[in-house]
């Protein structure tokens, strides 16, 4: 094993508490009432596969995650009858998604797994959310991989092929990291190694997607990012 | 000035005396005599140019540095007359280039920078090159950018200007750093910030080009790195 690659929403940072505080902490300052912020983040990331499909169909020409999530915050500023914001404004809650906090564990993982292994997100970010998140974050990256180098959305077999083969490796001296077995089963059909880390709080308290490894596509199973590296000889 | 973008064969690294130091080893190693690896190192160089241009003219499709620098390795190989490589160590010394040092400036230079600053490679090297040298000379770049993102080699408007829209910055809010004249006028034509520091050994004792800045494209002359990092206000 010479590299791992995370995916990021979910897996590395926590989306769902930081983008509601992020909307609330605006909505707060502006003088928006009313609204349920929590709500409008999860509507705010059902659109996300939406949006993702359109373009991994082909049906819409390569577009980056950051131009996506703005199309899917001006129709949900519609929906929710959201008037007087400025141009600046939206674009300011559209960063929302580069200003998120990682889980607990993230850094120290990071930091231990990167004395062995050369560490990148392998996230459908673009390049500019995903350097702003881990500069806001201190994610020590050894580069940023992912939908924007490969011009392909996972789970499109390029994704993760695409990272492989920047990296100059084969799929199997490659780990895929992620607390969805939906994205590690793509990985894992592409030939590299997969590790799962749980998260079940992403998606807030009821959550039942994605509580274990699926066994059929999982080679590893971490309790966390630390856990990881140990189990990584890190 | 939101970026830093660097050159790095000559600017943050010193590869003529690295990569004859890699080859000597190897000779040494292997009971090679009657070379003059300094001379081979900067024979490879020569080469490097024009396999470039085959690329950057479209008379060649879209090829990495690692390939054409193993071409050009394989060609100075068979007109040296060594024998008897293995492609395992054929290998390893093309990967040469992946095992550079750094200036002794770069590295304190970098890590002040970064405390303000994106920073990021622009150079013609691949990103697993790129990501190797990094991890082995302790460069803690923010992302891997350059030719293999842009897929266009420097000075061809391109590869500057991809690298600014991955950041989602305005050319004008990234300076482009570097020891080669040719490098910056290329960047100011994009409307990029540039800043020359000089590497005044970089083709060895008798170097005649690039030892001062070149006024009509530098917007900052600095000494060294750590020097360019006061000038900016880090």
């Amino acid at each position: 094993m010479k590299a791992c690659l995370f995916d990021v929403f979910g897996t590395v940072v926590d989306w769902r508490t930081s983008v509601s505080r992020e909307l609330a902490d605006f909505a707060r300052q502006k003088g928006l009432a009313g609204i349920d912020w929590l709500e409008l983040a999860v509507e705010w990331r059902k659109l996300y596969q939406p949006s993702l499909e359109e373009v991994r169909s082909g049906r819409r020409a390569w577009t980056i995650l950051d131009v996506l999530h703005r199309e899917s915050l001006d129709a949900l500023v519609r929906r929710y009858g959201i008037r007087g914001l400025s141009e600046a404004e939206l674009d300011h809650l559209n960063r929302a998604w580069h200003r998120l906090d990682p889980w607990p564990d993230v850094v120290a993982g990071l930091t231990r797994l990167k004395k062995k292994l050369v560490i990148a997100p392998c996230s459908n970010g673009n390049i500019a959310l995903m350097v702003n998140l881990a500069k806001r974050a201190g994610l020590p990256w050894d580069c940023i991989l992912g939908a924007e180098t490969a011009r392909a959305y996972k789970p499109l077999p390029e994704a993760y092929l695409a990272a492989c083969r920047h990296l100059g490796l084969r799929p199997e001296e490659v780990m895929m990291v992620a607390a969805h077995n939906g994205d590690l089963k793509a990985a894992k059909a592409q030939g590299l190694a997969t590790a799962f880390v749980p998260r079940p709080t992403e998606h807030g308290p009821g959550q039942r997607t994605d509580l274990a490894a699926d066994p059929s596509c999982v080679d590893v199973a971490a309790r966390d990012f630390v856990d990881l590296a140990a189990r990584l000889g890190c």
